[in-house]
């Protein structure tokens, strides 16, 4: 059972999302389950405000906030999950179904005060790879199509946004969770691993390596091993100080043959 | 896990749902979970014709039919629960929150091969009182809404249909999905680990960090910060590519100003 206090570490981020009824359907379940931290992240205002506008806005929708992007919407998150209904495409991160993944979020949450950001992406592409790169693993609600006369269905491949909060946060305080075994430490927040991929960005590029290894060097690539690092909150300023004095013995060496 | 010939005894019944796109979609989420017996009973025609002649009609819309009347509707059925919201008004059935409600469900149509009705009311009232006595038990979707300063949604006390019967469904198909998809990738083996250790004791040792901080740099440290990186097996060589690019670039640099 998941207290007040840590429903309100979950924070659920809309990105891309195109129709303002499916932004007020997501503030809506989150309403009926006890979340209140809604975040928007979007090219084009339209939808958010016309949904913010709304006569029956809900208080969450009242409440929510625009991010300028993904890394701002979830800076000051520890674990940062992206929804995807897969379908053909090849994925490069951890995968839960959605049982099992709210159990990870509880123990999270439970046992390291983990603050948890839920991302689900536009109704028409979902998540991109890019925006993907963002997590620490994804989460899938499990489908079950099956073959109908009428095949046009074959093209639903994804769930419809409202719907698929709505499945994902009551799993959330649905209450039967697996004890858990042991309790993960804290892990650093998103913000730091931007950080930390920005200064191995630079060490990379600092070094040749991007050079030699370009297509390992691909921004979404670097994100995602940062991630797959599993950084821990009191090592991320130990590795960003090491990759800062990397940065400064190439610096100055640099000068020093210049 | 409900075989396919089991999904198939459930029925769907919506009463005088109001607006075509939470008809279409209930639709929607029945086909994404696999359940394809919809029946709907309105007195008032025009939002299930609306609904079964849209663009994006699902196959599970076009097969389904008009009953005139609930008892119509269930007549085939030998469990027929109805959802609701509860709200102020006195329950004269059995009532049970949704988990436990979908292990009923699972037990009499593994057990008593039972035909199962779930209805659900219409968008403004739900299920009346006449209407739930048609049924055998009702189910409720626990919710938790929570006071918030625009305290106008203490009037949402139902949830949206469309939302409703994703929730419901997917607890239905839920109840084997708590493994997890994505088997844990296969981690480094201590020996990459400890080439890892070595190397990074290089770059410390070479850009001067050692000295800057002798007490994180002990050996046993460095080892440990190496092991909770939690590597794995394919980006060991990637780090070890990287820490060998930066000690090239060090020595370079370094022999150059020799």
């Amino acid at each position: 059972m998941l207290t007040s206090e840590q429903l309100d570490r979950v924070v659920v981020v809309l990105v891309r999302a195109r129709n303002p009824n499916n932004i007020g359907a997501v503030a809506r379940a989150m309403h009926d389950f006890g979340f209140r931290h809604l975040r928007v992240v979007n090219d084009y205002a339209v939808p958010f405000h016309t949904a913010k506008s709304a006569v029956d806005a809900s208080a969450v929708l009242a409440s929510s906030i625009e991010a300028g992007s993904i890394a701002d919407a979830v800076a000051d998150c520890t674990l940062v999950i992206g929804t995807t209904a897969v379908g053909a495409r090849t994925i490069n991160h951890p995968l839960h179904a959605l049982p099992h993944a709210a159990t990870l979020i509880h123990r999270d949450i439970a046992q390291s005060g983990a603050r948890v950001a839920l991302l689900f992406g536009s109704e028409k592409t979902g998540l991109s790879n890019d925006e993907l790169s963002h997590c620490t693993w994804l989460l899938t609600i499990p489908m079950r199509p099956r073959p109908m006369q009428s095949c046009e269905d074959s093209r639903h491949l994804s769930m419809n946004l409202g719907q698929a909060a709505a499945v994902c946060l009551f799993e959330l305080v649905r209450n039967d969770q697996v004890a858990p075994i042991t309790t993960p430490p804290p892990q650093a927040e998103a913000g730091d691993l931007e950080r930390l991929t920005t200064l191995l960005t630079n060490v990379l590029e600092r070094t040749g390596y991007t050079t030699r290894h370009p297509a390992s060097c691909q921004p979404a690539r670097i994100r995602r091993l940062i991630r797959r690092m599993g950084v821990e909150q009191e090592d991320a300023p130990v590795w960003m100080g090491i990759l800062r004095q990397i940065l400064w013995k190439l610096g100055k060496t640099v000068k020093d043959n210049d």
